[in-house]
This record gives structure tokens, C-alpha cells and sequence, in this order.
């Protein structure tokens, strides 16, 4: 086993329709971290999650997801503090928020503003359970259903009001390789504290039609992982890294294969010199 | 007819399939500017549509596109040469610029280096020949197969070694709306005179799954159009306006009803007030 693949977390998502205990089975056998999602997690029971884990040794690297708050009803919030609490069940640091799309009566503006109003009333609450929640910025593909947050600029401007183990952030190399300050924007967050999650997927040309589904295998595609890590290390982290691959074919797959291919890119793809 | 009406000019491309002269003559029976593509202008012969254009009186705001030089071939500096004579030819004050993909042999970083060589071999021949160059940043999810160029302030940071006259911006909404940075881009544009075309298309959801032609008509979408004009405007631009939309359905319908639809489409969103 080279160095790198003691790093390696398996995001459950990657293996969307494999049984999590099988997941967690694999990761266990092979030293690797796991990513895990609420539904699966739900189904499973979250406290026989939490002691199958346990049992198995294998560390959950984050949970996803909340967010979905661009409209800070109760409601969403209520559900964000759930996550909150599931996140610490699983003894998991980081709780992933994906932040919501255009809520139907408001603007980007005006849902970048709910945003904020959620982290506030969030905030204090993910301390107390010791749970660090991560902005995620997605590709602005998603920016209208999806994700209002789009740059890692964006998502440190909104953490910034908050204690770094409150609110960091995700460093996702498939929401964020097109953005020419993303290099900036990684250094930023590595000075100010906050990646708390670092996650990897590439993108692949042409762009699959389910733009959401079209993850690519770590090397079929067109970003440097090898760049982003000595990026992300050279902020001093040290940290786990989550492959979570959206990707149909991978799903139609047996999820051991999967596995075992995923692993092999991970260790191929961040092994090889970076680009020059 | 408002004001706005003036100002309003059709991108042939709206309705791509309709004879360019039957849309000059729509643009002339309206008062209305007209944005050309250099393929049905060498249908129609380059001096015929020029002098088409003179006997109609329609003024001409863009010559679409030139570009493609991430691999600044001389073969592709070449064809952007002749593209500046097209554009010189018709009178047209700006050729609009897609910077182009990530070669087969390079990285996002070495392809915006092409760009930045590209420019510096193009621009004193577009100075020579009259003629603004219009980098347009294109929507992140085309920087890998279409323009490694994504944010107006890469595309100024792009501009800024070279005169104002030679090197401009194109700021058009279904590519930018989702900047959290584009308030500041567009006055930072008008601040340094780059503002070389102005172009409108609405961003629908969910996202049509043939992603290169599913903008939205004007108020069909997201993007809050009065206040990109009131932005624009308020840095002292009072130019031609163009609404360029790739969209499937559009095409398959008669020009003239896409050109009637599309222009009230302008009037209305533009001279509805901003949304809060």
C-alpha cells in the first residue's frame, strides 16, 4: 500500500445502490475511510450505522447532506440540526450542505442572503454537538436548483463570520477546476482553517446529457488531481480525501468492482507527476 | 416604441435557420441592429451582405465568432485575420471572440496561456483594421470543449495589456449571472472601456439536457435582466443591445415569429422595474 491510499475515503454515493454495510465492509478490509448519506444511513438505522462502523473501525470522513436552506423556513432548519445530530451520532466531523437553489418568490441574491441567515442560526448549534459544517460550492450548472453558492471565494466569504470548526468549507475538484482563482481560493482556505472536506471527481468531455450523473472516473477526464492534492497539502492539511463519483454507468455496476477500480484510480491518479 | 426598442439588435443566431436577408429586412422594418455569424455571411457572399446591410441601413454590432486559439496555430491566427477583414467589411465595430477548448496535449493553464499569446498576435491587426476584439467568458460548463475563458475578470484580466480600441469584453447574462462577482466585473468593464458588446439570453430550469442550445427567451428564466441593463448602463454604456438565443424550439419555428416574440420579450423585460 503506497501512503496515499491510507488517505483514501470511499464516498458511498460512488456505489449509490450498494448495501452501506458491504460499503463499510470494503473500506474496513482495505483501511479506507468512508463518506456516508443520510437516506442510506436512515434506512439502515442510524444507530446500527454507528455501531457497525464502529465494529468495522472504519472513520466516516463526512455526512452528506444538508443545506437546502436558501429559504431559512423552521422547517429547514429543523432539518438541518437532525443532520447535525446524525453527523455526531456517526462520530463523523463534518456534516456537507449542499446551500438550495432559487426559492420560486426570491433571486440568487436574495437566496444567498438565506444562506447567511441559516449559517447563523446553525452555527452555534454544530459547536455544541462538535460537528463542523462545509459550504459547498457547486458548479454553476447548479446554480439555479441546486447550489446558490458557485466559488470557493464565495463560500469562504460566507464561512468567515464563523468559528472554523463551526463552518468551513469543501474543496470538490468537479465543482471547482474551471475557475481561475480556485488556486488562490485554496490557499485562502487553508490559512483561514476551513477545508473540512476534500472531495474528488473528474470531468469528462463531452459533457454527459444528466449533467447531474456524469461524474467522471478519477483520470478519464480532463482535471489534474495530482495538482489539487500538492495544492491542498501545501496548506498543511493532512486530512482524508473523499472520491464521490455521480455517475450512471458506475451505479449500473456491481459495487465491490467499483470499489476496487475507484481505489486504483485514487492511488494511480495522485501517484503521477502533476501536469506541467 | 420605447426607448429601449432602439437599442434592441437581433443575433441572427436567434433564429438560426431563417434567411439572413429576410432577418436584415425584419431588422430594418424596426429600427432594430443586427448581430451576424461569419458561416451564412459567406453563404451570401461578404460584399453582397455589406452592401445589403448599407441599402437596408441596418447597422451591424457583432461579427460572431472568431476564437478558438487556446492552440495558437498559425493556421488559427490566420482564420481570426480573415475574420477581422469580415468584420471590417461589414462595418461591424467588434468581432466576438470564443476563446476556445483544452487541447489534447494541454491543461486549462497552458490553453489560457494560447489566448493570452493569441491576443498579442491579433491585436494590432484589429487596431489596424478598426476593429474591437470581444473576449466572451462562456459558462463554466463549457470550459473544457468550448472557452477555458469563464469569468469577466479573467476575460479583463485577458484584456487589460492591450488598448481599449483592440481588446474588449463581451458581458452577456446566460454566462455570467451566476458570478457572485459580476456587480463589480461590469463596473470594473465600464471603468476601463471594455465594454464591447452586450448580449442577453435567460438562464431556464431545469437545465435542457442538449446544454449548447437550451437558453431561455428573455424572461423565461432566472436571470434578472433589468438590472444587468441598469448596471451596464450605470458605467455609461449606451449601446446596442443583442439577444442571442441557442435554443432547439426557437430554431424550429418561422424567423419572423421569433423575431417578433423575441422583441417584445426585450421591451418587456427591460422596462419592468428590477426585482428587490
Amino acid at each position: 500500500m503506497t501512503d496515499i491510499l491510507e488517505r483514501f475515503s470511499f464516498n458511498h454515493a460512488t456505489a449509490k445502490f450498494w448495501d452501506q454495510r458491504e460499503a463499510i465492509d470494503a473500506c474496513a478490509r482495505t483501511g479506507s475511510a468512508i463518506g456516508l448519506w443520510r437516506e442510506p444511513v436512515a434506512e439502515q438505522g442510524l444507530a446500527s450505522t454507528a455501531e457497525y462502523l464502529q465494529d468495522a473501525g472504519v472513520p466516516v470522513t463526512s455526512l452528506c447532506r444538508a443545506g437546502f436552506f436558501t429559504d431559512p423556513t423552521p422547517e429547514a432548519i429543523e432539518d438541518n440540526k437532525r443532520a447535525i445530530d446524525e453527523t455526531a451520532a456517526l462520530g463523523a466531523p463534518t456534516l456537507v450542505l449542499v446551500s438550495g437553489p432559487i426559492p420560486e418568490a426570491g433571486t440568487i441574491d436574495s437566496a444567498r442572503e438565506g444562506v447567511k441567515e441559516a449559517l447563523s442560526l446553525l452555527a452555534p448549534y454544530a459547536i455544541e454537538q462538535g460537528v463542523t459544517l462545509a459550504i459547498e460550492p457547486l458548479h454553476p450548472m447548479f446554480a439555479s436548483d441546486r447550489c446558490v453558492v458557485t466559488t470557493l471565494a464565495e463560500a469562504l466569504d460566507l464561512a468567515a463570520p464563523f468559528a472554523p470548526e463551526a463552518v468551513g468549507v469543501v474543496i470538490d475538484t468537479y465543482h471547482l477546476w474551471w475557475d481561475p482563482e480556485v488556486w488562490n481560493g485554496i490557499t485562502r482556505a487553508g490559512a483561514e482553517g476551513r477545508i473540512a472536506s476534500f472531495q474528488l471527481a473528474d470531468w469528462i468531455t463531452p459533457l454527459p446529457a444528466g449533467v447531474l450523473t456524469g461524474r467522471g472516473q478519477l483520470g478519464d477526464g480532463c482535471i489534474d488531481m495530482r495538482r489539487y492534492l500538492d495544492a491542498v497539502d501545501a496548506t498543511g492539511f493532512t486530512g482524508k480525501i473523499e472520491v464521490e463519483l455521480f455517475n450512471d454507468a458506475l451505479w449500473a455496476r456491481p459495487g465491490q468492482e467499483v470499489f476496487d477500480e475507484t481505489r486504483a484510480a485514487f492511488e494511480g491518479v495522485l501517484t503521477k507527476a502533476a501536469r506541467a
